[in-house]
């Protein structure tokens, strides 16, 4: 890797993206990603040109990941300072300020900023739980990011909604567990879902994740590509898993 | 096979279920059984005990097979009346009126005669196809079993909402082109989507039917089941499709 010196605080370290020689500032503290960020990455349709924004941004790896697919700019917009602080100097180290830039807010509010219809493609690889009062075992970092602390799957998608064009796409990660009340969201919010993939660490296991895409105002009309085995048989990565989290072939998904 | 005699009509033969040592009256040109509902009747969770309700049964395909799940009555509705005397047929000629009645009629009708909340499983493979006008090149059978022409898909979801009792259950094939109309309806019935299940023709293909099952006023939560892969890279049927198709693992589904 030829990354730009970064100052780390206690705690960060560096891992190597295994792509385009990246490299992300971690911490498992604090946030590091999980391979749903990745596949998201290499699922959603990059358009040609046009802005893209990934929401709920954390250590910034779905836009640095995105960088290796297309010259548009990019934008992340995380809630936490921390985190966005962390993105921001991942940026720096691997000089990707012209490309990428990392907003510390609300999402809910950013379109009073951008105005409607701002952005092409829309990433998001939101909380997954939803709060339920129940107690949450984990530092405040890391229940902001899996839990609906900052913002619910209904205003992630109804912000989505504000934010896109006519005709941009949102791509979003989440638990098969949610996918009515994910379809339900995205129709109510005229974000028609269009291309669904699902994860199965196992052939024969149910599905633990859902790739999910679709397109402001389009037409009601599911494509439901063949299923994304992550473990072999023998217990080994799938040859097409290694393909798409390895970015060997980072466009097929496009 | 020890079928019971029964009258044929011209164009009709008689095909074996391939289970059971069932038998069921069929016609190229009335209509004649897919895939679909084969795994539908498979797939369905069977109660332990009340009455079940097979909408747009055609030939009585469903109640045939579900009858060597269950000895709980099976009624069978048909709008049409050549498909609903077909199915009569093949319930005697099975010996299975003591379970079966095939009502001729209209679903959106029924809650009228038989009361809300009737039923404790509703199964359905209802026409795929809206009518949008088009041209349709088929005869009147096979037009109205494929095409919305009696019903649509929204009034036969609400029909099930009418005729489930709470915590019933509805399982349906389709299409999942039309995934997030069926999910989208079902959630505004209150039918909450509980189990889906994507077939893919081969592994690397994208999924060409859906089986979905929802519970009346259940709590949302989705499990997504391991694809069902028809056929392997040698162009066979793949082993747990035959275990399904031909009825030897009936009751994993349940």
């Amino acid at each position: 890797m030829k990354l730009k010196d970064v100052h780390l605080h206690p705690s960060e370290r560096i891992d190597d993206l295994l792509t385009h020689e990246l490299g992300i500032i971690q911490s498992e503290e604090v946030f590091s990603f999980s391979m749903d960020a990745v596949l998201l990455a290499r699922f959603a349709s990059i358009p040609r040109r046009g802005k893209i924004l990934d929401m709920c941004t954390g250590n910034g790896v779905i836009p640095i990941l995105l960088s290796t697919r297309t010259s548009a700019p990019i934008e992340g917009i995380e809630i936490q300072p921390r985190l966005a602080d962390m993105a921001r100097r991942s940026v720096y180290m691997n000089d990707l300020e012209h490309q990428i830039t990392i907003r510390e807010g609300d999402l809910r509010e950013l379109y009073k900023e951008t105005g409607y219809g701002a952005y092409d493609l829309i990433t998001v690889n939101p909380p997954y739980m939803p709060m339920n009062g129940s107690d949450i075992k984990l530092n405040p970092h890391q229940a902001i990011a899996r839990h609906e602390i900052h913002c619910t799957l209904e205003e992630v998608i109804a912000s989505c909604s504000k934010l896109l064009r006519q005709g941009g796409k949102m791509s979003m990660v989440h638990k098969p567990l949610r996918l009515a009340e994910i379809i339900t969201l995205m129709s109510k919010y005229r974000i028609e879902p269009k291309v669904i993939r699902f994860v199965h660490p196992r052939a024969h296991l149910e599905a633990n994740m859902v790739l999910i895409e679709g397109i402001r105002d389009g037409k009601p009309e599911v494509r439901l590509r063949p299923p994304l085995i992550v473990y072999d048989e023998q217990g080994k990565y799938c040859a097409e898993f290694m393909d798409i989290y390895y970015g060997t072939n980072e466009d097929d998904q496009a």
